[in-house]
C-alpha cells in the first residue's frame, strides 16, 4: 500500500494551545489543568490532536465546528461538563445564543426530548455564568 | 403557570412536506413511503414536527441544521440509514462534500474513531450514489 | 406519492397540556416552567407533540406507555431527571411501585446492571419524595 | 451486613428454558443454538438468568415485560437482531401488532425519530415473517 | 435441540458474595446494602450472576476482568458510580494506578475524549479516597 | 498555567504504522486503504494518534490494550466492523480465543445480553475467517 504523506508539524502543540485558548478560553484551560497531576498526556493529546490537528484544519469554519460539537454532545447525553465547555466555545467563536439554542432544540428530533432538555439545562447554566 | 402561546399552524403539514422535499429530496420521500402500511402517523409526525415545526424555524440556517444532524447521527452511531439521508440533505442545502467530511472526521474527537470511520463509510456510499 | 391525511388538531396544545398534567403532574409542569426563559418552544413541543400527539393516541393504555418510557430511560441511562419525572408519571397513571421496580430491574438483562442500579436509585428518590 | 436470603432454585434452568420457548419461541431457540459452539455458557445464562430468574418473576405480567423490552431495545438502537426476537416475543405473549407499533413509535419522543424508524423497520420484517 | 448441561451450583450465592468482597470490597457491599429496602433481588442477582457466575469463571484472570469493566464503563459514559466501584475493584485485584489510567486514556480513541476525561475524573476521586 | 512538555515525535507516523501492522495486521491496513480517496487524514490520525501515540505508550501491555478495546466496542454495540478488526488484533498480540470470548461474555453484566450476543457473533465471524 502507498504510504500516506507524513504531515506531522513540530508546531502542533503550540498551535493547538493557541486554538484551545481561542475557542474554549478559560474553561478549556481548566480542563488541561485538571489533568496535570493524574494524566497530563491526555491534556497534551487534547491540545495536539483535538486542537492542533482537528480544529486547525481548513475546510470548515470554527463556528460550524463548534455547532457540530454542541450537537453531538447534546445527542450523546453523557458528557455534560464537556457540553458546557463547548457551549462557551460556540459563543466564543461567534455563534449567537439563539443559534446554540436552536442546535440543541433540534436534537429532540434525533436523540429525543430528554437529550434536548438536558442540553438546554447546560446552555442555561452557561448563559448565567457569562451574565454573572 | 402562565399558558404558553399556542402557535399551532394549520399549514404545518404542507409546509413540512415542502421542507422535507427541499432538504432530503427523494431519500426523504422514501422514508415516508416506507411507513405507509405500518405506521403512517410516524411519517406524518416527521413531516409535521421534524420538518414543519423544527426545520422551518428561523434562527438557524438550513446548512447549519443539516451539519448538526450529520454530527449527531455520526456520534450516536446507531442510525446509519438516517445518517445517509441527512448526508444527502446536507449536500442538497449547500454543504460541500469537504464540509460533510470535516464534520464527520471531527466526531473522532467526541465519539471516537469507530464512529468517525462508520460516518465516513456512509458518506462514501452517498457520494457514489450521487456520482452514479 | 399519495399525500397522507392531514389530521392536525387545533386542540393539540390544550389536550397535550391536560395530558401532561394528568400523567406527570407537578414534575411535568416544572419542566415546562424551567424552559420559559430560554427555550419556551421546546416546552410547547413537549406539550403539543409528546403529550398532545403521542400520549393522546389510542391503541395503548397510559400505564403501558409510562412503563415503556421508564424502560427506555433506564436503558439509555443518560437522562436521570426525565426518568424521575416518568417514574412519577407511571405511579400517577396506576402502576404500582412493584411494577416500576420490576421494569427497571429487568433492564439489567438488556442494558446491564449499572443501568438497572441507576434506575433503582432514581426510583428510590421518587418513592421518598412521594412518602414525604 | 445482613445476608440476603439465598433463593437459588435447582429448576432455574428447566424453568428458564420453558419460559424462553413460551415467550420467544423458535427465534429464541435459534439464539441459544447459535452459541453452542463458541459460548454455550452465554446461552445458559440467558436461559437461567434472563428467563429463569427475571421473566419468571411475579409482579409484572409477561405482556408488560415484553413491551418494556421492545421499548428499551428500540431506544438503544444497537441491537436490531434482539429487537426482532422480542417483537416476536411480544406478539407471542398477547400483544397486538398495534400495541407493538405504538410502543416503538413512542420512542421517537425519548430516543429520537431514527430510533423509532429503525424499530418500525424491525417490526415490519417481523410482521412479514409471521404472515409468510 | 440438544439440552445444555445444567451446571447451576448451590454455592453460587456464597461464592459470589466472597468474590464481590474480594474484588469490590466495601464499595461493592454498599451497593448491595443500598438495594435492601427497594430491590433486594437486584442485589442478589449481582452476587449470584455477576460475581458467582461471571467473575468466578476460569479462562480470564481477575485483573483482566476488572480492566475490561473499567474500559467498558468509561466508554459507555453513563454509569459513573459503577465506574468508581470498579476502579476500586481493579486496584484491589492488583492493577496499578498507571494501568487504570492507561485503560481510561485509551478510551479517547474508541469513545471520544469526553468519555476519557470523565473516566479520568472518576479515577482521580477514587485515588483521593484511597489516599485519605 | 505551566506549559506541558512538548513531546511530539517526528517518528510518530512511522512508529504508528509499524504498530498498526503488528496489532491489527491486514484488517487494519484495509481500514487505512478504504479512507484513501475520501478522508486520507482520518487514516493518518489513526496511524499517528491511535497507534503512534496511544498504543505505543508504556504502562500497559498490548494484550491488555486490545482486551480493553474489545470490551469497549462490545459494550458500545455500534461499531461492529471495528470490533472485528480488534478481535483480530487481540488474537494477533497473544490473547487466546477463550480470553476474547470471556471478555465479550462479561459485557452481558455491564451492557446487557444483546451487546454480548452481538459481540460473540463478531468473534464467531473472526474465528471462522482465521480458520479459513
Amino acid at each position: 500500500m502507498q504510504t500516506l504523506k507524513h504531515t506531522d508539524d513540530p508546531n502542533r502543540y503550540a498551535n493547538g494551545w493557541d486554538k484551545l485558548k481561542e475557542i474554549d478560553g478559560e474553561a478549556g484551560e481548566k480542563v488541561i489543568e485538571s489533568l496535570k497531576d493524574i494524566a497530563p498526556d491526555l491534556g497534551r493529546y487534547i491540545i495536539e490532536f483535538a486542537f492542533g490537528d482537528i480544529y486547525a484544519r481548513p475546510g470548515l469554519d470554527l463556528k460550524s465546528r463548534e455547532m457540530a460539537t454542541v450537537a453531538a454532545l447534546t445527542a450523546l447525553g453523557n458528557a455534560q461538563p464537556q457540553l458546557k465547555v463547548h457551549i462557551h466555545g460556540a459563543l466564543n467563536v461567534g455563534c449567537t445564543r439563539e443559534e446554540v439554542v436552536e442546535v440543541i432544540l433540534q436534537m429532540a428530533v434525533y436523540a429525543g426530548f430528554p437529550a434536548a432538555l438536558n442540553g438546554i439545562a447546560a446552555a442555561k447554566e452557561v448563559f448565567q455564568e457569562r451574565d454573572a
